[in-house]
């Protein structure tokens, strides 16, 4: 690694030469971040006040947050030359986000024009975090720093809408957030990926281009190590994400139960199908087990915490892995070939399996019964339960309205962002820059 | 690193031509595991239910889960070229451990023939896995995928019989489980590898086959690194798991103190051995400080929920470094030399230690008072506590037989799964092909 | 990664030569250590007893637990080859500390000359063993094994008796440690620095030492990587840190909302910083990202659990930033000129954050009104609240003498220290065994 990355900076540093000059004041580049984090403070001062000593012992916060800062941030270090950017912008944007998501998630909430600070709204806002880091995973190595942050900042403002939308105007049940949380961050940043994508005429210059530089898309034998430190973290507090909003014991226990049974099934499922889809004598594909093992915990978001029986759970897993798997080994180059990147695969891991999970949830809530349910009906569906509520078949179309807006909203949200994120003010990357630390960090 | 590993890959992609033309259908060997996956399913359509609302504020649920996962997987990654095959491996099989081990486990605790999961029954299934992972560390880097899943299918169901021995028939109290999980997955490992040793004649072959390839059996200066990710991991949740199955506020606090301290001078003792006993002026071994430190968790295990003064604690943790710096230290090179290979040294981290801890659950049973217990004495010691309940001296025999039957159970049942995974369906490994992850894995 | 460290390994097993021929006895010098921990098992055996039932549902424990080991272990392995020494002595001290910090916390509050070990103690001993990891980090490399568990004996003692004065008999308000761990550590660990300076003449021969040997003062692209590992894990557990003391519920919501706020702003404080000052166009440092991210936690440690206002959590973590940023790039180059060497640069991490929040806790004790507080008062201010109590002002000016103390105790008893451990039985390093993992360690 060492020898390797000294030849890396000794070549990189040659090429970018004429980036330098370019960037007489690129020490300042960052200095906007600054005044919004100092609206930021003002905002707080205004808006935000404590809220007494209302506490409910909230399970799940503390492995909400392993899961964003460790989580997000180590499963994309596989790259060969950018664990740096991984660990620094995921922790530079998470930071961001979630006092800014904390804002705009609560602007729908006021109480005499106050936020009430509690445990769970930070909560809220980790997770809300979350959509914004799958994002990133599509841009991964893609995108400037300056770039990053923009389309953070924007996407939170939309993703809150858009949340908003889902759970208090459509009342859809989505507990797990794979409606509006994966599902809209993987569009959105498809979305991104596809607006920012290079026109390139000249195509001439491309091999240059790559001889002269290592490809640096792929990982090293020690960078896929340290990415399955992010993925176990993920894989291992995904039932406290998925059940961290629940709110009665019931409820909360099924959702535990659920995500547990999908991401195991989903993880043998991913084995035994990369090895199955091999292009090696049925080697196994780091990709496919880092990412698709915890497809089962998308899958399952939205409909972990309904009356779906523990083999539903595990069958659900089972159908997450294979399409997961699948995604990756024939859809992604598909899409990379119509110019839509998608460096960690974000369509397979939280793009299909949340929409999936949308459709399971179309079709529990059509199912849903009183009888089954009982006192917890209105807990995990907030539109039924009560009198003159919603009727389960109604609850499921508002489910599938909560699914195929998100996809809408997102992706279209995603490509007007990304089209304003090639403005050349926020210093977009040269073709040569790609995957690459060297731009971004000093290097030792 | 990288260097080197493409260095491995290529020597590897030579050596490993024969094999290729042997296994045309070779990706499609871990589709039985896919039928066995779906057997699972259909186990769990028909026999799991939730339970209601049934809810106790469960501790230790999310830390053993990052023992098994993240603790074991990495404390697995320290040889310099199985780092894939640990974690990957260790992942795959804890998946499918934890679905298979749920029903075998609840299947002795029908009720109207159904099983209730809660968090708790998942939670025992998490501690099922560790057995199979302990055996998994004896054989690390010596048996096949197919193998590995073999084994761990058999051993699951010849554990859960054992657990159900020692813990319903025999009562006898394991409240960390030291007997039946540590014990056992530590000599049920070392049965297998004895059963699975090769047998050599034509010596002749040997030094070739070691010189061509680079010996793999040994650490780098990262991989030594990332296994101490797990190493800490694994000590720092430990107090978690050995205090997770504690029913009274006393006995779990007791738990937790008591694996907290023999932790702690198991760490300190582990230190100074190692030192003590090292071949190159006092220098520390990173085997010892990887393992024995976690030893001190193992050997409190069976009595942390027992009134063993925190002193005692202290106590049974030094005697705990000792035993296992001195048998990594003397004791293994002469196992390996008997043909009994143990590739992470579990008998001085489980076996060693687990028996010692079931040898002072006899000691602290025979000196068991209901003066001293209180009303926790039928916590501690399901048999105890009531009216014509067991007599101290009468607990203490039962722990030694539960002691010694896991010790025979295991050896025997792991001798015997090791023989019938030598078959060739189950494509053992070559010798040039062990500690290696080529076979297994697309390597960058 | 491997081959370089092979080459370390090689070279300097010929430089280490004349070192081998002094230690003859080398094999036994922590064998003191071994008397010291049968020391503390008899002292537990004679002061140690279980505390009954007692048990109130502790939060913070098992997240604090992560900081010390994983979290403080971790983040010192960013130096090139010295990270086995980084998580072998700071796993090594922490086991020894928080045995013998919870004897010297205790000793304090004896009840019928019995300690009662509860799962509340044990945590004070974990956050006092941070005290003597932040010094370990001013030393990192530059001491000897002996030489730090030295060190670490004499701290606890003396930071256990200041713990108690800031406490007890001055009855500062400092929740979160800013005061008596993470200032006292800091300026201890400067102290001893100061005092083990090493007083050289003959400058003739540096060079040659210097040409001879690699610089180890600083990282690998990896060993940056892994220290990213602990500087996460101390992020995501600070709130849980700052608020494990706390009592009432709205003070502890009040601690981990603060905590939270306060790091995510010092967060992106310190990216944008780093790059401001950055030497090379406005790259990022990984100094500043691993290290000035925590100091927002620090700097609202003393204060996390008052009236500040989240907007006010906000601005301090703005603060801790800059502050932090500006001390890494400007004040400890000079510090080392002037002989002062601070290897993680704690002075910037735990030493001026620490001050920082020492002041903050002057001004919002000043600012305390029953009013706001209400029934917390006396649980914020142990001193306010009840009948004949201090002052706002009064209890303003004892939150100056604590800092003002604590900074001078643990300066002067760090100077002390630091000349006893330079006596040659410790067995100080020469100058050619800084930063090399050779001198304590088999290496692969």
């Amino acid at each position: 690694m060492g020898s390797a990355a000294s030849n890396f900076l000794s070549s990189s540093a040659a090429k970018n030469e004429p980036q330098i000059k370019m960037h007489k004041f690129s020490h300042l580049k960052y200095l906007p971040l600054m005044l919004f984090q100092l609206l930021l403070m003002v905002l707080f001062f205004i808006f935000v006040r404590y809220d007494g000593d209302k506490h409910h012992d909230l399970r799940g916060f503390e492995g909400t947050h392993v899961m964003i800062f460790v989580g997000f941030g180590f499963l994309m270090t596989f790259l060969k030359k950018y664990s740096y950017s991984a660990l620094g912008f995921n922790w530079f944007l998470a930071a961001i986000v979630i006092q800014w998501a904390f804002l705009c998630q609560n602007f729908y909430h006021l109480k005499d024009n106050k936020i009430l600070a509690t445990k769970e709204t930070l909560l809220e806002a980790d997770i809300m975090a979350a959509t914004v880091l799958i994002t990133f995973g599509a841009l991964l190595g893609l995108a400037s720093g300056l770039q990053l942050l923009f389309i953070a900042i924007v996407e939170v403002a939309i993703a809150c809408a858009n949340f908003y939308l889902v759970g208090d105007i459509l009342k859809a049940a989505d507990v797990g957030g794979s409606i509006a949380i994966h599902t809209f961050g993987a569009y959105f940043g498809l979305g991104t990926s596809w607006a920012m994508k290079p026109h390139h005429k000249k195509t001439s210059t491309a091999p240059t281009a790559t001889s002269a530089a290592v490809d640096l898309n792929g990982p090293t034998y020690i960078s896929d190590v340290t990415a399955m430190i992010g993925s176990l973290f993920l894989w291992i507090y995904w039932p406290s994400f998925n059940s961290a909003l629940t709110t009665t014991n019931s409820e909360y226990q099924r959702a535990v139960i659920n995500t547990y049974l999908a991401l195991a099934s989903a993880t043998v499922t991913t084995f035994v199908m990369s090895s199955v889809v091999s292009k090696h004598h049925g080697k196994l594909d780091m990709v496919h087990i880092q990412n698709s093992t915890l497809a089962g915990g998308v899958a399952v978001g939205s409909v972990c915490n309904m009356h779906i029986m523990p083999g539903g759970a595990v069958a659900i897993g089972i159908g997450a892995g294979l399409l997961s798997v699948l995604g990756y080994r024939f859809l992604t180059p598909l899409l990379t070939k119509w110019g839509i990147r998608d460096t960690c695969g974000v369509n397979n891991l939280h793009g299909m399996p949340g929409i999936y999970s949308g459709l399971l949830s179309v079709l529990f809530a059509a199912l849903a019964t009183s009888d089954e349910y009982g006192s917890d009906l209105g807990a995990v569906f907030g539109a039924m339960g009560g009198d003159g509520s919603r009727t389960a078949t109604s609850q499921a179309l508002y489910q599938l309205y909560a699914t195929l807006a998100t996809i809408v909203i997102a992706t279209i949200g995603g490509a007007f962002t990304g089209l304003f994120a090639k403005l050349s003010f926020l210093s977009p990357l040269k073709d040569n820059e790609h995957y690459d630390d060297d731009v971004n960090w000093e290097l030792p």
